[in-house]
């Protein structure tokens, strides 16, 4: 039997009764620790308030390892595989795992939970206005991807608000541990809004498409869902300075056909 | 004080550990009863739960006497807004509520859950592949409304997936009532996949845009996050005559540009 187990997006809180339920009854726990992280709490602190422990599962772990680490056990044991936030709410992997587990025939259960693609509609722009989700990735000095431009172009043309989902980079292996074969990993980093909009401008800029620009409306959001959540409205240009503190953060492009509802909740959170 | 507690979409297990602990915190209760329900379990259930008395906030009382009832009481006392899913994963009003509270400077924290525009993601769809969400309303004998096409065309030519939320029709009052102001309605009606699909190939035949088709496809959702949840997929004619059971339904229009993992996922929920 394999859970998978939506903790939602804060601290260990928010986990559903049923969520905490099926943990309990698990003898083994994986945390799904590299698409996102719990902003208020740690793995181990996680462990001590279910009283269990809990086995990290990097991407090496699923990528490479899933099977045997993870599947193999799922099928004489109850195992729980705890994702942050929604087990679908972002990345391929979860759907992956749940492939590989029903060509396996174990019974494979899903808890869901509050995912960022919902929760950032407290900031007030109704979610059915949004358009595709595009994910945002850390530019290096030789690869500066920019594929994000013609969807947000497409979902400004047809009057969608776009999310955008900013990279995590955690476990990185550096240049001397891929050259030497040994473990050493970059500290981990999580793209700012400020990251993120100096490089949307940087691709708007080699573009020129006017797809958007520094005075196009938009919200910058931090830890959505916990007590330190913080939220900013202003035009890509004014946000570019404030200073969302802690990670994650999450950034909109609004659609200049923005309704006045939307407006009006927005002014709560306009910068300052 | 104004909590707004999402309860996920199952039953009384599918809060989460916060929102349990803010129900305990409140004075009053209210549940929005017609945007959604909770398929799993009725209101007098989940107050037995509690061990709160849980007072039914429908239409009339949300729209007319919210600021009296709800607003007016959370200036002095802790109030809890409970709402099906997450807070705003669906309807206007809930924004509507936190702006109202907001401007009588009442304190207001949202506590998150699982929300069918994220839980969708079961079927293997990627939620980044979305477009815009949008809702199928009962077909009258005079009123037809058909807006949803352009926008299922808009992301459909972008090469997003469609979710349609099914319309709901909780407390609507009766003619007589109307006419006569007396407290009568009809029983509650919850749109159906077939309804949806005959309604959307209604559309098409008149349009003829080929926006979609009987061979478009298309998944169907049932009772999305509980225990009798029910998944097919299959072309929109295929699952004209599917017996998707209880209530709530949801109806996904998949994209012509469907990648490869995805539509080995739908394989799973393929119609027999």
């Amino acid at each position: 039997m394999l859970y998978i187990i939506g903790l939602g997006l804060g601290d260990e809180k928010d986990i559903t009764l049923r969520g905490l339920e099926a943990v309990k009854s698990c003898d083994a726990l994986f945390l799904e620790a590299y698409t996102s992280i719990l902003p208020g709490i740690s793995r181990i602190k996680l462990g001590e308030f279910y009283g269990k422990e809990i086995i990290e599962a990097d991407r090496g772990l699923v990528e490479t390892k899933a099977e045997e680490l993870i599947l193999e056990r799922a099928k004489k044991e109850t195992v729980g595989f705890l994702v942050v936030g929604d087990p679908f709410g972002r990345a391929t992997t979860h759907s992956d795992i749940v492939v590989r587990a029903r060509h396996m025939n174990i019974n494979v259960e899903v808890i869901h939970n509050a995912s960022i693609m919902n929760a950032i509609g407290v900031c007030g722009l109704q979610l059915y206005n949004f358009g595709m989700t595009v994910s945002i990735v850390f530019f290096t000095e030789t690869w500066r991807p920019d594929s994000f431009y013609e969807k947000i172009e497409k979902n400004r043309k047809a009057g969608f608000h776009t999310l955008c989902l900013l990279d995590i980079k955690v476990k990185e292996p550096t240049m001397r541990a891929m050259m030497k074969g040994v473990e050493e990993y970059h500290p981990p980093r999580f793209m700012s809004v400020n990251t993120c909009i100096e490089q949307l401008l940087e691709v708007e800029e080699n573009k020129k498409q006017n797809v958007y620009n520094g005075s196009t409306l938009c919200v910058g959001l931090a830890r959505v869902g916990t007590s330190t959540q913080k939220i900013v409205s202003g035009t890509m240009k004014e946000l570019l300075d404030v200073d969302f503190g802690e990670p994650l953060h999450s950034f909109i492009i609004c659609s200049d056909e923005i309704h006045e509802m939307e407006k009006e909740y927005l002014e709560f959170y306009k910068v300052e």
